[in-house]
């Protein structure tokens, strides 16, 4: 059983997305296809990277992992297909794998990259403009029916990588950035729980700083706070963030990404 | 063959649908997963309760039903599993239940609870914040891979109910409330065919009224008036609904949850 | 291995959809399914048309296309399956397969219809208003299961047909009309690249005009002009349409559905 996952940015109303199912399962008809987000803003590659991180460890060993945030379509850019870790994806190179990449590194998980340029392995007719329907769908269609890698192109060793931002070490604690916003209004940073790392022993005492607000001490979970109070906690990824127990903490406080955000400790 | 069936607040942008789908599949390959909604209103329990309500019964017997709508995550509210009639439900313990309980009792269905306290059946390790891919997607799976409810938790018998508001007689008919608008606009009220009983034989005779709106006389469907027509009739699962044909009624009528509704017979 | 997709403008937030699979289903718990759209603007037959014209043919042979955007429910309009080609719809005989059978025909691919008139294949009580669940998805699901299209009903060869519009020759080439926007903002018209024929041998020479906008010169790709240009390519299923690169064209334009547009030459 193979297990494919779709995210762009192609949205939900004009069928893109069904057509890249379609021609998965013209190649290998027992994949299941689950969709992670085609909300993706249009060619932001940044946020495209970041949840695919976040999502990607939860899928069983070998899921392909395709992904078409793509602004350089019809550009030199590269298409690309790599293993990272035990998981594949299938993507544009452009820095979407960054993060995941970071990770495999860190935790000495070995890599490959194929630039997906064997015609064998794409639709007959390639668009100039659709290469999720064309390129990629095929590339992981046959991935998911057995075809190995190395097959799908020309290895390559040096995948496009993102220059995200990091939180910096300050006098009295950490500057990051307001990196995401959800469905729910929460805000997260790039402020991760290994960068709090010891101060989270004594969380009371970490202030979060963002735009006009202090939020005095840090809480383990929505449930400690009444309703509608701003809270501080680390979101179920790791990542610091900033909600109002069940509300828009993004409309309530007037977040948007970019913004800086600062624990002190 | 397990179906299993997701209705969350979550929105599709963040990837966090896919990932209990990814959780699931992990213990149980052969899931076949759909989403029912991820629209459902932040905290929204009765919206959620509603549709899951109307939807449970058109899918096969055993399948299960995962709800995610917690405004209580990271309280001592309790995650529970359930079968009620012939069906399963992991949902938190909040009274998502409620109209599905109300018909098994009225069917002289049988139902059993049981919290999901088990280690064993949840990820190794288990957030403050996101208990759909940690508590309830791995439920979902072993009850799909063919673990028993009972290896799931403890058992309980009271599992919260919802106070839903409930049609009343008048002197001229009932009094009921806008229950739901859906994408169309039509405006779905708690007055339900049962409570109509004998005045349908004459539903020429039956008025309803709404805001400064009155309908006089019910149809069977929306060919039965000209397009643009304000109309009242049963929908499709019972209710007493407003309806413009081919148009938007919550926005002529300005109606929403909430609001009155009667019907004067 | 059955697959069937879905395309309505049910929305997704209500559950109807779910409810569709749920049915099929019940009736073929094989059958793999995807969405196609479910926000084809409410009863806009000719943007589903459009949208499964260019869909179905990236889908395996035989793959059971259902499609549920239907004004004329409750009305005397026939409901009704078809085999055009390879492939298999269930739907409201509206007109919704025009851009099908044109193809077909000129294709010289055969096609046969009947009407979904025979009670067994259809849910024990069908609604008024929601033949989405109890016709159309009970129809899929038993073609899906091997039923011959011949049983489902009795047999017709007068399906309805849209008028839609076609591009006109004019002194200076063709005059045609804005037909879709996309999720991107991409401006499609109904010229065609069989319309434009030699004329594409020099399409540095050719100038699309859409409002006060005139193009000089068609590109083959975004990547040729620069991030915010507006530019005139074939889109990926052979339509005429306008771009801004990396940009919303429709917003820049403020074109919409049905305005002209000219291709000169």
């Amino acid at each position: 059983m193979a297990f494919i996952t779709l995210m762009t940015d192609f949205g939900i109303k004009d069928g893109n997305v069904g057509v890249m199912k379609g021609v998965i399962w013209g190649i290998s008809p027992d994949a299941q296809i689950t969709d992670l987000s085609h909300l993706i803003a249009p060619q932001n590659i940044r946020e495209a990277a970041l949840i695919l991180s976040r999502s990607a460890p939860y899928f069983p060993k070998d899921t392909i992992h395709v992904v078409v945030v793509d602004p350089g379509v019809g550009t030199e850019r590269r298409a690309m297909a790599a293993r990272i870790g035990d998981a594949f994806y299938v993507c544009p190179d452009n820095g979407i794998v960054t993060l995941l990449l970071e990770r495999a590194n860190s935790g000495h998980q070995s890599s490959e990259f194929v630039r997906l340029d064997n015609p064998r392995y794409q639709l007959p007719v390639v668009s100039h403009v659709f290469h999720g329907r064309d390129i990629f769908a095929p590339a992981a269609g046959h991935l998911a029916s057995g075809v190995p890698l190395q097959s799908l192109g020309t290895p390559f060793t040096d995948p496009v990588q993102l220059a995200l931002p990091k939180p910096v070490r300050t006098q009295h604690g950490l500057r990051g950035e307001v990196i995401h916003i959800d469905h729910f209004g929460n805000i997260a940073s790039n402020v991760r729980v290994e960068d709090l790392g010891e101060a989270l022993a004594r969380k009371d005492q970490i202030t979060v700083r963002i735009g006009q607000t202090e939020v005095k001490g840090m809480v383990d979970t929505f449930g400690e706070r009444p309703v509608g109070q701003v809270i501080a906690l680390l979101g179920s990824t790791g990542n610091l963030i900033v909600s109002v127990v069940n509300g828009n903490a993004a409309h309530v406080l007037e977040a948007k990404v970019g913004d800086p955000l600062e624990a002190l400790f």
